[in-house]
């Protein structure tokens, strides 16, 4: 079956590759929820599908009898899901994968390859029902929680079984070695093996359940190691949907379903005796930066994390100020700023902003950024859609919190209403103006939808303030927008040695929280951040390592 | 000048990475010492240019005045070394790579692959004065101090500046990503730069400073790294002749040459000190067990070991014990067993080997493999040199503790005559019989001239307790001899999975304790032996990271 599957999977495969190694602009699914590509009913019919699934039992994942069920997930939206999930114990999970590794590692790369690639391709069928999972859990606006969990999150997948079967078979599984010694020739038949690991644990978040887990599942997975998952309890659905989706598929075409299990908290919080299990060899995480190094303390675990950071935009100069601030604007906004790449710190200089109109002082261009901002709210079609809603009551206390901070309140965040979702926990963004000084304010992650204007004597001290920040507190963006092509070259040298992604000039349907599967590596793994990139070699290699046998031919 | 060097040396780096890729047999450095390649009057010249060394002050490390000189090295064949080398502090030393790093990453690959090969050539010609600076620091004979610091350590590290160009070169490093969104289409332009994680630091090992260190030091430098060597107290002379060499290479093409600088202990050891500044980003090590995991313990930082293992050897079935014998016999004497790729225990079944001559008894195998050894200790002309003299007098201790243990000794260990070198420290190996039982005795390392010979109740036995020592305690090397099929896939499988390579009836002029650069991979990183492998992707990609830098296009 498998090799049918890889060749059948070989030009998806292949059109991935070749986007991986060029960079260029590559998407196996399509991001936008049309009906005209996904059918006239794809969308109802997904809503109808999550709707289907509150309140019960979520079924396919290998309950045993006997096993507890837990769940405690609530719509951000305002309702509880009242979803229940089986919750083995730890060591039945891990007892699971072992019995699953060998047959799981016995298939070849190109099996592997071809069977998680039907993988993808089957579950994307179910792109809508868990568009709506994650909606209601992450409180995502349904057209990112679409593309998050949906084609952006497939896509990031692909890229890591692509990636990882090139590793794979980068190098010859076998040689005939020659070496002359005198007049005479010594002939080794030699023979290579990856050898995985050992199980995975993927820990997820609560805002990105799918996008943040899917690299470091297939990735596992593509390198023969079975996986446990293990969501935030406040976003089970989306990755139960997917797992469940996984293991059909694995079960149909006579792979061990158990290389892929979803573990769930119960009456205590797992992760802690999942990660130092014996039995798990690799674990990604996606979370607060104090749990990540623990992790990564962890001895004899090979570990990605991303963690937190504290994104920076500058602005130096432009071309027309509107569209800037408009593109600013609405990345501040975007699902109220609860994406790890959103902007927090917005450095502006105190003397203006230069612009083809002239000189833009430092109140207007705050007035203008505000007016885009509060368009945004103001806008019932495209606001509610937008902000999305706070996907941890939290979040909610640290926007007082944050009010009550000795810095001027230059917008204050205020309700949005979310058109049949009258509970709904949704608010648009509070903006504080807070003095260079005042690093023990901005100089870490306050976490939702609170920015940070920073006047600066000008640029040079903005990038500054921006790369300290980055090198010591971890950034995964960063954003400029400056005419200058001497600024330019300057910050670029500066927040790319600190591990800061740049983007520059950015205007119109494009923005900086936005990472490009095959294109943008996600974390650069070269600040506080995090330690993994996605994709990159090293997210596939340290995975496995490779044992050679080699054998002395008999002399003739 | 690079550019043209490195089209000079493209020839050696494909046809490198070629091998890489094939893992076929390929040596760049001829390995014999012979005249007829080397030159008529390089061994002689080799000699001299060490014995003119002697005594002195190392000069050409870029020393300053105010410098204080240390140095302590002793020959294992008998006589004080009396070099001092200049040991500035380490405060210095990271001031002075941080000043060399911003002109090294600004090289190209290309760039820096070409003065690094040329390096490798030019430096090439030190192979002499280094093979004697190796005999007289590491005790090892001639031979083996020519071919281990010599051509297979230029061998591993043109390895490493191979792969390093062409894991920075894998992916494009600029594209046009061109997005469809709706009817329009957003472009960007992308760059992707290269960012060296920051100075490295090369901890070398007593035995073999050249070859263990190679790899690391031209793995940071290839990947835009500064690099700092330090060598064992007891081993610095071979090291700073090559450091001295690079940096005069790197001078000449208008290189920063404190791009490699060389670090020496004086009044007190300063590894711990190196490894925990702030200003190291990379270590490199190779040594005991206890100090490199606590350097894989240290927090920031990207840690390479190569560590203790405890190697086994299986006796199943031979066509002819003879030249299995003389093959073993000769991998237990070679250096005195102080190799990392040295056999410790040799399982042999109670019952005998059987052998195209029939069943041979155990206590005949035993006594044949005791006669090849003493064969080797008896002969004036092969013998010296194949021991050679053991590096540190504890060895000699950890024998004589060895003798007492309660078992039976099989061989004693005895002085071997070194001719010219009356007080030389030079041993044949101590054989003692262990019963499986006894696990405390052969399940750790022995390091030195110390064999254990295991009889089992058969190869299931003798594979389980060879599984169980390689996962726990690690392994380095594997060495199986059998005639039957199925043994042979059995061991394969249950050695590679725990991260022994496995090498099978091996005759002749090949041995274990052999791992050719461009086709074995050194250590697999699957066991406790050590996190690195030589030389794979990962020892490369875990240097560097990758930020990307991406700019709006004016709208048309």
């Amino acid at each position: 079956m498998s090799a049918s599957l890889f060749s059948t999977h070989r030009p998806i495969l292949d059109a991935a590759l070749s986007a991986i190694h060029d960079r260029r602009f590559h998407a196996q699914w399509p991001e936008m929820p049309s009906p005209k590509i996904y059918g006239d009913t794809a969308q109802a019919d997904g809503e109808a599908a999550f709707r289907a699934l509150l309140g019960k039992r979520f079924e396919g994942l290998g309950e045993e009898s006997g096993t507890p069920w837990h769940g405690s997930e609530e719509s951000p939206y305002g309702f509880p899901l009242g979803i229940t999930y089986p919750a083995p114990p730890v060591d039945a999970l891990l007892r699971r994968a072992e019995a699953a590794r060998g047959s799981w590692a016995a298939l070849s790369p190109a099996d592997r390859a071809g069977l998680l690639t039907e993988a993808l391709v089957a579950s994307a069928k179910q792109f809508f029902p868990i568009a709506y999972a994650t909606m209601h859990t992450t409180g995502q606006g349904f057209l990112m929680a679409f593309q998050a969990s949906g084609p952006h999150a497939w896509d990031r997948a692909l890229e890591a079984v692509a990636l990882g079967y090139e590793e794979l078979t980068r190098f010859a599984s076998a040689a005939t070695w020659e070496k002359p010694v005198g007049k005479a020739v010594v002939t080794l038949r030699k023979n290579y093996r990856v050898v995985g690991r050992g199980t995975g644990l993927v820990i997820g978040c609560s805002t990105f359940p799918v996008w943040n887990s899917f690299p470091g599942i297939f990735a596992d997975l593509v390198t023969g190691n079975p996986v446990i998952v293990k969501p935030h309890p406040g976003a089970v659905l989306p990755l139960a949907i997917a797992v469940a989706e996984l293991r059909r598929v694995f079960a149909a075409h006579g792979a061990p379903e158990d290389a892929v299990q979803l573990a769930v908290d119960g009456e205590s919080l797992i992760a802690k005796e999942l990660a130092e299990h014996p039995g798990i060899a690799i674990i990604d995480y996606t979370g607060n930066s104090a749990f990540g190094e623990y992790l990564e303390r962890l001895p004899g675990k090979t570990v990605f994390t991303e963690k937190a950071g504290v994104n920076a935009a500058i602005l130096d100069s432009v071309d027309a100020l509107d569209p800037v601030l408009e593109n600013l604007a609405f990345s501040l906004s975007l699902y109220s700023g609860q994406m790890c790449t959103t902007p927090q710190n917005v450095f502006i200089p105190r003397a203006g902003v230069r612009s083809a109109e002239g000189w833009v002082p430092y109140e207007d261009v705050v007035r203008r950024l505000i007016e885009k901002i509060d368009g945004i709210a103001g806008n019932e079609k495209v606001g509610p859609g937008t902000f999305g809603a706070v996907q941890h009551p939290a979040t909610l206390e640290r926007i007082s919190t944050a009010a009550q901070l000795p810095c001027r309140v230059l917008r204050a965040s205020a309700p949005v209403a979310q058109p049949g979702f009258a509970q709904a926990r949704s608010v648009s963004p509070l903006l504080l103006e807070v003095l260079p000084g005042q690093a023990e304010v901005y100089q870490r992650e306050m976490f939702g939808p609170i920015v940070f204007i920073i006047p600066t004597s000008g640029t040079d001290e903005s990038l500054a303030l921006a790369r300290d920040s980055a090198a010591r507190a971890g950034a995964i963006t960063f954003a400029l927008w400056s005419v200058d092509e001497d600024v330019i070259a300057r910050v670029e040298d500066a927040m790319m040695a600190a591990g800061a992604p740049v983007s520059v000039n950015l205007t119109g349907p494009i923005w900086v929280n936005q990472a490009a599967a095959f294109s943008d590596f996600h974390v650069t793994a070269g600040n506080p951040a995090g330690n993994a990139s996605l994709v990159n070699p090293e997210f596939i290699v340290r995975r496995f390592f490779v044992a050679g046998s080699r054998r002395k031919e008999k002399d003739a």
